[in-house]
């Protein structure tokens, strides 16, 4: 089995849960809280009581699925729950979900009684290549994305691909832009394996080496610093553009759709900023092109979106900082941009998308 | 000026605050907000203004006072203010005020963007004893209280004499309780020296002595794995009392006021089981009944009680623990009592307010 070392806990590659039972035995905890959505409720939960057959004792916690119940309010539902079941300070909070259940659960179990233990179970492959590690967990207020929550360690994480078998096609090419991602920031051979293969067979492989990229930059700069900046490739526009569609779609863009704009624009930023050439830019281009549908939008928007980012939490005295590519493979961050250059950007997105 | 080393930080004991000046100076904030409740707000801001001519340049949140607004609702308020107010991870939040704005203020600040630096004035005589060292932030859910924090330092504490001019009686009263306290686990002197003084003249030197034991204690145990829990002394019962207050009076009691009666009953436990003499019990519950009004309820309030104690946040899977003392000066923690010895507690307790 495989494990990647993080901050003071382990990340365990484990698809028959095995690491999971032992753990448990080996603590003695009061009481097992498993939080949930209605689909990890549906799809995951079985495969956990599957390989767990001895974990008889717990009481499960519900939300509705969807990012627009990662908020206060729900949250406030997910504390009034835990007093209910009477959940004391030797409580362990398992989180089995995609990022919202691993965010939203982090972050109650990390404020609950001035913290609980907690264990991560990511159960779609966003959350298992993304949310693993950082020990960032947060809900989003006015829908200001992640703006409440807290940096805390998870006691250990479990990855199974197991869990992968039952979602569906969007979520996994979702996910997928930020192993493209991590490949873009720091390793050319990631991003040219993923080039190649078809994102409904993500192997364990990838996922592994994906985290290990993710986890090194952390494990450097726990508290973004510096360096783990460079993990918001993408993001600076990618969280606008998904704020943007939360609030104003039916069928809202999924958080890997929307990075997967965001670096395009980030990309063209990177060529007229910090060296990336045009060749790299429109192989990037094209890498996310061929797999994410267009999103049509138009110049109207434009005050809106860059209203979001100033909003982000990684702005300092109302600049607007990126991180950008130096090469594909070669990441920097702290670069401030106009708001004409970001128009640019969103402008050569638009025009990639009719080309 | 004398200043303790806390966990990371300093306390400043500085009626000119130039210590909170020149800390500005050093730092560079990209703004500063300052936290009040109204009272604060009348009767502080007005002093620092006074000690820190140059600061002219900051935003302020203010609250309604009082111990109803601790909770999540108000928090609510608070983040998206901080919001409105565009607050970026480079903001100082600067917590003027008793408990509740130290605390909540501390809890604000510790989960926005996941966690911006703040300093805390404690204004009253309790937060400057209590809640200037330790690191718990915290608000109230469904009115149990403290349930939701964090364990986060301030950046420093600066405790001034010159706020305590505007306080009432009653609330002086009321953190001295605190100061007995500390003297009860850790220092007879002190104690002995609590017993002689009037509580309408703390001097600057007490609330030091204070702050110095308790800053020992925590020091030793971060995050109360043990020997911090000798602090719960007399607030196992005390809450219990305060949370029962807080929901049926018109005039609640404070919480001072109710941790005294919490300390005559857990003076009574502790005559029962670690030790305490008789004479050192009849002796706590006279400092006691002299300096504060006897609360007169009945039996029948028992069970109620009982049922706030069984939520509090220190107990571990349903068993109520205590701290006691061993004799004045020395306390023990993790007695576990039975219901029928607190109920017997609470009956010592009310034979002594009729005597
Ligand atoms: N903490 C971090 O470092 C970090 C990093 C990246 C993203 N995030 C957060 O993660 C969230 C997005 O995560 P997500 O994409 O996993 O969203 P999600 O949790 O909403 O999951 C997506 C959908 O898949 C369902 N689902 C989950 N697992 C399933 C399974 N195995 N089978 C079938 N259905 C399943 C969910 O119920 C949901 O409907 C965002 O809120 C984002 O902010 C956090
Ligand atoms: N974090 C900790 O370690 C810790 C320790 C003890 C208590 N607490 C918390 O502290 C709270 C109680 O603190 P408190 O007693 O300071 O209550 P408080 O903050 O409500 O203050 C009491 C009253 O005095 C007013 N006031 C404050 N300073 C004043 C001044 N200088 N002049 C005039 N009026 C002033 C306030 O507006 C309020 O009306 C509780 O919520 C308790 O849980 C926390
Ligand atoms: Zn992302
Ligand atoms: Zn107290």
């Amino acid at each position: 089995m495989q494990t990647i070392d993080s901050l003071g806990y382990k990340v365990y590659f484990d698809d028959t849960l095995k690491s999971l039972e032992s753990y448990i035995a080996k603590k003695g905890y009061s009481q097992i809280l498993i939080f949930v959505d209605r689909n990890t409720n549906d799809h995951c939960l079985p495969v956990l009581q599957a390989a767990l057959p001895n974990l008889l004792d717990y009481d499960i916690i519900e939300i509705d699925p969807g990012e627009e119940n990662k908020n206060i309010d729900f949250c406030i539902g997910v504390w009034k729950t835990m007093l209910d079941f009477g959940a004391d300070r030797k409580a362990l909070m398992i989180n089995l979900g995609g990022g919202v259940v691993t965010d939203m659960g982090g972050f109650a179990a990390s404020t609950f009684k001035r913290g609980i233990d907690f264990v991560q179970i990511p159960t779609t492959l966003l959350s298992q290549v993304d949310a693993s590690v950082g020990g960032k967990t947060g809900i989003d207020l006015d829908n200001v994305k992640n703006i409440i929550g807290t940096f805390t360690q998870p006691q250990a994480v479990f990855i199974s691909s197991a869990f992968l078998d039952t979602l569906d096609q969007r979520q996994l090419t979702s996910g997928f832009a930020e192993i493209i991602k991590h490949g873009l920031i720091q390793d050319k051979d990631l991003y040219n394996t993923c080039k190649q293969i078809d994102t409904t067979k993500v192997s364990t492989e990838i996922v592994y080496r994906s985290v290990e990229i993710k986890n090194k930059v952390i494990v450097s700069d726990p508290t973004e610093q510096g360096l783990r900046k460079i993990l918001n490739f993408g993001h600076t526009i990618g969280h606008a553009v998904e704020g943007y569609s939360l609030l104003h779609d039916s069928n809202p863009l999924l958080h890997g759709e929307a990075i997967a704009i965001g670096m395009i624009c980030e990309a063209w930023l990177s060529h007229k900023h910090t060296g990336l050439t045009e060749s790299e830019l429109k192989d990037i281009t094209q890498t996310f092109l061929s797999r994410y549908d267009r999103y049509a939008f138009g110049t109207e928007i434009y005050g809106e979106l860059i209203e979001l980012m100033k909003n982000d939490k990684k702005n300092e005295e109302g600049k607007i900082g990126f991180a950008l590519l130096k090469e594909i493979g070669n990441a920097t961050y702290n670069v401030f941009i106009s708001e004409d250059d970001i128009k640019s950007a969103l402008d050569y997105y638009l025009e990639s998308c009719i080309e």
